[in-house]
């Protein structure tokens, strides 16, 4: 087994976020589900945009996110997610570079545009997403460069990546290249409608495949149907190594080998929740990669977590090395 | 004389702007002007982006922010401009509609894409601009419509648009627009190196076309030959109906038939410094147009410039209607 020379191996969708305000009147007039993620067609974008304010665009997608996060606190960091060769594809091809993330997927020559997510952020700090998959969709177990996988400690993949068809057979592929090489695979669950969409497909990957699996608590009852925190989180001990469940202001349970540790959130003020469990997986695992201890990468989390919901978007602005330090 | 259905009509370069923290050992490597705005190619604008760090983008464009900002203060606002049809330019077109600007002009259909607007913004709040103007290039007479114009109580000039080739003609027909409607014709200087660019351009079209000038002092200084401001501002009073001279965070001086009115600045922190004087022009203009007084026009603009210049990006984020009342 040769060493690794990357920490962590992102994939996930690569979609261009466009942020805008918006009140709780917006969107009740138009049913989208407030603090979730629904996908949009292309007609269905196109009428959002429409009746959208001016937005503000910057690149986004979950595990991306959480790449440029963890790269941020000096992991070195991969990504594989697929953009078209568009403007929008561009503009995200530079951003994850710029983040120090080396990202090796060429660009969807012809087809669908680059996916981009229209989210509305209430007065409160919660964002609703309506995501546009676009070139998304033809991600697949040809894009999963099993020598990439096989050069980090540990391949994270995001739960959104069971929506676009042909990205299912891709989990597979990159977890059995993980394990082949003595890596370790981790899941986010993502969002408890992604959970609903394809729950059984979650309940199998996570039981057999997943190593590391993070969840907020309403995607943690989701996952295993229980209205009962604790029940999930015992499921969750049962099914993979360790698992970070995150609770808002509660902070996070971390579950590991019959352990428990309970880490506190970071106080700060919210003022955009986009990204604030993208940042708490990157903050882990940038930790975990370099060995640290659960509560120690738990901390790190929250801390990255904190940065990243204290201002508008999803990437990191503070020197997040200075503040784990 | 038919009655004005729009208070202010903006022409200018329609740009998405790229914005990105640097330092200054950043633009002193690539000899960047500090402060200023330069003109780049394809080729450097290539080269450039792919140096920067991640960036936001945001719809940008001196006339244009000012089309935004008035329109937020309730001024029925109308903008000509060129971008491409791609989605730069769907960015562009959707953001200034959301803000409740008319906006006829067609895209191009085919050729250069849609500009944009490289901006460095060092920690002391400075932005240094990097144009790559693109479509704008083709911004001419042909898309000045006459009938737009007179509908307008003033059509505002950006000096920015003396640099693609075409607009020069365009300047002068939406000047003679104006004033076969009975209408008041404004310019910005825009940027003291673009006055360098052009200065007997800009002379001739002061001195003979302008009814309103908008300049900060390093612009007045360039357009006349002079170090002293006093003597900048007598000629300024000379050549037009209302000169507006801002002066950072020593406010602003208005001098009109003989009078002069000092303006203080109104003090906030300063984060990004883009899009400073395109908001004080909106204030001014928004207040003028609905027969304000010059002090009162000049506290609008101060009000409007504080807010833009108190967090990222060239377009408001408060309720500025709020903040004027």
């Amino acid at each position: 087994m040769t060493s690794p020379t990357l920490d962590i191996l992102g994939i996930g969708n690569a979609i261009v976020d466009v942020l805008a305000p918006s009140d709780e009147a917006f969107l009740t007039a138009r049913g989208l589900p407030k603090g979730g993620m629904q996908l949009i067609d292309t007609t269905q974008a196109e009428a959002l945009y429409a009746a959208m304010p001016t937005g503000v665009e910057s690149s986004g997608g979950s595990a991306a996110n959480t790449c440029a996060v963890a790269a941020a606190l000096g992991a070195r960091v991969g990504f594989l997610g697929k953009v078209a060769a568009d403007q929008l594809g561009e503009v995200f091809a530079h951003d994850i570079r710029a983040s120090g993330v080396h990202f090796p997927t060429p660009p969807l020559a012809s087809g669908a545009p680059t996916a981009r997510c229209l989210i509305l952020v209430t007065p409160d700090g919660q964002r609703t997403m309506n995501t546009f998959l676009g070139a998304c969709v033809t991600f697949g177990e040809k894009d999963v460069d099993a020598a990439e996988v096989a050069r980090a400690k540990v391949v994270y993949l995001e739960g959104y990546l069971f929506d676009p068809p042909e990205a299912q057979a891709a989990f597979y592929a990159a977890a059995r290249a993980a394990h082949a090489a003595g890596r370790k695979v981790a899941l986010t669950l993502s969002d408890p409608f992604c959970v609903g969409r394809h729950r059984e497909a979650f309940r199998a990957f996570v039981a057999n495949e997943a190593d590391i699996l993070f969840a907020n608590e309403a995607e943690i009852l989701a996952l295993y149907e229980t209205s009962d925190f604790e029940t999930a989180a015992a499921m969750a001990a049962k099914d993979v190594e360790i698992a970070a469940l995150t609770r808002s202001e509660h902070g996070s349970v971390i579950l590991s080998g019959g352990a428990r540790h309970l880490v506190a959130a970071q106080p700060t003020k919210v003022v955009d929740t986009t990204g604030a469990g993208d940042a708490y997986a990157a903050g882990f695992l940038a930790a975990w990669t370099r060995d640290l201890s659960l509560p120690e990468a738990g901390r790190w989390g929250s801390i990255a977590a904190a940065e990243v919901i204290s201002h508008y978007g999803a990437r990191p602005q503070a020197d997040l090395k200075e503040l784990v330090a």
